[in-house]
């Protein structure tokens, strides 16, 4: 693998796009090309903004699912650890060897509780969230059985009306409980604000996230009060975080999507008024794909459809082109608007997906590139791990 | 895998949600099962309809994506072989054992051509669709160069404004080319009317039928005269099987969803305005999907969001249930309107996707079930298979 070969001296049955060293003209498509430059950009400064703030950051590995990205984040951009939402993933960043992980999410299966509470015995501290009391005894039980510790977070739902406790009382509640149960430890709060990451204005997105604030404010004197101070306070998305960081009360920070940025996420405005994809973050992710046809007037078709992206944000853009347009998705088939017909047979184009996480999950590997040359075939390492 | 394993016995870090022999209640959700009785009444019904009709089937491999589900297409539905769209998933249908493969799109990378031409060494009979008149030679020089032969399909464009010619003499042109092409053999057509198969009333999409009908007559006369007999006239899918079957010029039938069914086919109506997935073909495959949250008055969290599923054709059905509907999908959660609230934690809904296809195409194992114990657990062998 790390020797330049030539696809074409290779015997039949590829499982990758790519080999590292080959041109990135040799690529095969449609796949997921990372350019290193702008992702390794991205995670400094990252890092850095968090350093600046007084904030940790703990990078939501919901969005890559890729143990040497997390790596990435850890080693360039400062991250103290990875969060992700399911046990699956949990144990892909085990085995990859991350050390600090959050499931920033409830786990209420026993058998996936069973699996949670073995995980501190590959080495790798585990933290994950409650938001009902029941759940305490279960995960107390599970620990217990296996010998091992884990670390919880009262859940507080902050207006996503999706997992998380609505009320002071609900959550100091719970962490009285976990305090109280053995092979337990309480950590603090979770508190991400989801549902207004995507809010085109600065403003929406700050009058959403205040009223947030005040409630994790609350939650956490009333904590403080009752002798439960939060270590951890953790939430903040790329399109919220600045607001957690100013709030006082957040010290953790969740954001995902910064590193690698979509076309949903680069929409939405600073302060001033102007896109983040322009003033904030590069885009570092890009879906390449060829033209395979172009016997349409007007238009022509390429190889990436609904099978290596999800449309759930609306459609990719092509990137740094202001001629052609991407404008449907069949199975396998995109649709790219050519009004003055300039697209040729096998030109390649870079889509930026309408939405990274959803679109990462659907492959199985990343070609890092950078001037010209596959550095890098990175796995998918916790690709479909949804269970 | 094949004695009866107590989850809670293995080490950790599971692969896979399931181990035949196990109790259905056990199965890791969110993934995606399989009914076998269902599955295995909807291909033969399938099998026996193109064997009264005098038409070969095709089952189309892109849907399913899997050699197990192919091999049982071919042993219990009569099925002559397998369609698929990409060289990848070719690939992996030949290593699988699959004799008989027809690249139902074009191929113009010149990697994925010489891939392409590579397969027959396999012992894989490969077909491949042209529609332009350059890919002739390309084609042709691959085969000559690896010392196999492809059989090539000229495609019709029969209005899914997609790839394929429009005319007669395009489509003439190109047979000529083909046939006149050293390593090559001009087989005949491929006519897939796709963008008319999900439109919900029978006499619609009987009327975009006929015109693309009239087209395939007009072709298959053309090439007649020129002495280029085609063998093969190919195309049909669940939403259109009856009208080439009884259209006296297509001979080869290319139905994929059928065996497996989804939300978006089950609402289309046959000709005496029924539903097809209440008198035709029954839903054999479900998203299992556990509640994880209640704690919202009237509606529960289950752990089915984005990365499970393609809402490109609409949120998933709840089967069986009229008292809950899902209402909203986020990353990794689905939300569950619950009015009477009552959802028990850990609780398993069988969710009938909107789109087969792309959510086959998000996982890696088919769970199939009989008599409520897993029965096989088969992977889904060309997942991700999109280069």
């Amino acid at each position: 693998m790390n020797k330049k070969t030539d696809f074409a001296d290779l015997e039949v049955g590829y499982d990758i796009p790519a080999v590292p060293g080959m041109d990135e003209a040799d690529i095969q498509t449609p796949c997921l090309i990372l350019d290193l430059d702008a992702l390794e950009r991205n995670i400094t400064m990252m890092g850095e903004y968090a350093k600046a703030h007084g904030m940790r950051h703990r990078s939501h590995g919901k969005m890559h699912k890729s143990v040497d990205v997390q790596m990435l984040q850890q080693r360039l951009g400062g991250a103290v650890g990875v969060c992700c939402q399911k046990v699956s993933e949990a144990e892909a960043f085990a085995r990859g060897g991350i050390r600090d992980i959050l499931v920033s999410n409830e786990v209420r299966d026993p058998v996936k509780i069973d699996r949670l509470a073995r995980l501190p015995k590959l080495g790798s501290q585990i933290t994950v969230c409650v938001d009902d009391l029941a759940n305490v005894a279960e995960l107390s039980a599970a620990a217990q059985k296996h010998g091992t510790a884990l670390e919880c977070l009262v859940e507080i739902d902050c207006g996503a009306r999706r997992c998380g406790v609505m009320t002071v009382e609900a959550a100091t509640e719970i962490a009285k409980a976990i305090d109280a149960a053995p092979a337990l430890k309480f950590s603090g709060i979770q508190a991400y604000q989801g549902a207004m990451q995507h809010l085109e204005t600065y403003e929406d997105r700050s009058a959403k996230l205040d009223v947030a604030i005040t409630l994790v404010s609350d939650v956490v004197a009333a904590l403080d009060a009752a002798g439960l101070k939060p270590e951890i306070v953790s939430g903040g998305g790329t399109g919220s975080y600045r607001f957690e960081s100013n709030s006082g009360v957040y010290n953790e920070l969740q954001c995902g999507s910064y590193a690698f940025m979509d076309a949903d996420y680069g929409r939405i405005r600073d302060m001033h008024g102007k896109r983040i994809d322009e003033v904030e973050w590069e885009n570092a992710l890009f879906i390449l794909t060829s033209v395979m046809s172009n016997a349409k007037l007007g238009q022509a078709v390429c190889d990436a459809g609904l099978k290596v992206q999800s449309l759930d944000s609306g459609l990719p853009v092509v990137h740094g082109r202001s001629d052609v347009k991407y404008i449907n998705a069949s199975d396998e088939h995109g649709v790219i608007e050519d009004p003055d017909g300039v697209l040729r047979i096998n030109e390649k184009l870079k889509l930026i997906p309408g939405h990274c996480d959803p679109t990462c999950n659907l492959h199985d590997w990343y070609v890092g590139v950078r001037n010209g040359k596959v550095e890098v075939v990175w796995p998918v390492s916790a690709r479909g791990k949804a269970y």
